[in-house]
């Protein structure tokens, strides 16, 4: 029997805290959500959200633990420095970072992971490194987008992220929505797909001759003003134009067109990047669940805290 | 004497309302600003506001009166049908829109200009297109750029608008700054010349290896986490990403790069556009004071309203 518990996994973000009771053959024996994201737990008392989320778990015995995401960051509830690119099971699992915790358990926290990109700049991730580890198996390469406020894409080189790229296409669709003229003429958020599509397709234009966002999202206003779009519709193309766009300044930074992207998010989100996508001409696979969970094991075994 | 009174020009937009008593040689005799702009205008009675704005020159004989702006548009006074590209001084002239007055002066209104862009989608202008004639002469071609909330790139050709675009410049960097992460680092709107200088740069890499608009606003949150830009520069730098995103766009847009643009609107902004141009290696002609009234005049000339 492999079915015994092996670990507690916690994947901690900004806005929701998600546990698991892990074996080590990475089944899910026990699972739960909470609403308690680092930015809602009271009195920033992680130790006592901690203690009430897994003490259910802890009367079967003392299992070690480990947490990925925000929690590591500086608002959360202590801060592990980020590992370099590249960044794989081994280089994670040697920065782990051990936190005290009253209830006994030993807790250790995932660091994020950093570059610095092509204009010199830093780019970073918490959170996503673990998906990542979860979704691809050691030696495997591949492309994947987690979509989101903060969309990260992802170039995987034998089991290590090679190196990443942040997108803000989630937040900036939501600003634009909502603070500027663009949402003014929307009736509606239902998805209509053939807006969608025209937005995707929009983006995927070339800049020569036609210009690139800044101009492009005044077509969500004007396309409106001359009804070619219907008001209900607009949200959608918006939103198509967006992902569009994300897309192309995606293949951009990969500079070589994958034919197949991984796609690891919410469900309904990551529909549309498989839609968004296949008008590219890229096929998509659709990331598994859990991957945080599986990524979790991994980086606890490659630490020797599970056999 | 050419000094006498021969028109009274009304530039009337969206937040304010700019009324010149001009003479036929295009001095301006007198000239008031009043903060109603068509969304300011009690009860939306346009006929009152333009009786109070102007009355005190009625007395001195009955003038044509010409107007320019969003009181053309839907939600202003009376709605005039956009002009198509390309469109000149006579086009503009034959389409002008007499409205009703109570106080009985010939009031005309100009219409906007609108064309279909290379990706089949219409853009729009209200108000702009009377500033670009009142800033070029007859037969003079060149770059403009009316900076702002909603820039326009202008191609002039031998005095016409032959071509424009619009983006969102102004717009997005304010619901980026005040409703995303990107304005949490900030603490203060003093302009550093340094930092937006970096923010111009940073946004004229090709996107290839790189990323784009999306990708590259994300370094105003992470220049700023690690640093490598103070909180009181970060409005600095994201403006100059943004302003650099645009002129980069734009010069796209346009396919051949310009070495001198012409740059209308107030001089603050201008001055940082003067500043983006310049490192992008781009000479500026700063745009004449009151480019709006001259292009009434001319206007009104051509329709043969004034002598």
């Amino acid at each position: 029997m492999t079915a015994s518990p092996s670990l507690i996994a916690l994947d901690w973000g900004t806005t929701s805290l998600r546990a698991y009771l892990l074996a080590r053959d990475e089944s899910v024996l026990a699972r739960l959500e909470r609403p308690q994201g680092i930015l809602n737990v009271p009195d920033r008392n992680f130790d006592a959200a901690f203690a009430e989320a897994v003490g259910g778990w802890i009367g079967r015995g003392m299992l070690p633990a480990i947490a990925s995401g925000m929690i590591g960051s500086r608002q959360g509830w202590r801060e592990a420095p980020y590992a370099d690119c590249p960044a794989g099971l081994d280089a994670l699992a040697k920065a782990l970072l051990p936190v005290e915790t009253t209830n006994g358990v030993a807790l250790r926290i995932v660091p994020g992971v950093a570059l610095v990109d092509a204009d010199g700049v830093p780019d970073v991730m918490r959170g996503e490194e673990t998906q990542i580890l979860g979704q691809f198996a050691a030696g495997e390469s591949g492309v994947a987008v987690l979509p989101g406020t903060h969309s990260k894409w992802v170039l995987v080189e034998q089991g290590r992220i090679g190196r990443f790229a942040t997108f803000m296409t989630g937040e900036a669709f939501a600003a634009l929505k909502g603070h500027t003229i663009l949402g003014r003429l929307m009736t509606g958020d239902a998805l209509d797909g053939d807006a969608f599509g025209r937005g995707v397709d929009h983006a995927a234009h070339p800049q020569a001759g036609r210009g690139g966002l800044l101009h492009r999202i005044f077509s969500a206003r004007t396309l409106g003003l001359f009804d070619r779009v219907k008001g209900d519709a607009l949200h959608s193309y918006l939103s198509g134009l967006m992902i569009g766009a994300e897309i192309a300044e995606a293949l951009a930074w990969l500079v070589q067109s994958p034919t197949r992207v991984t796609v690891i998010g919410a469900p309904e989100l990551s529909a549309l990047y498989v839609s968004a996508l296949a008008r590219r001409g890229i096929a998509s696979t659709l990331g598994l669940p859990d991957a945080a969970a599986r990524g979790l094991l991994r980086i606890a075994r490659a630490a020797g805290l599970v056999a």
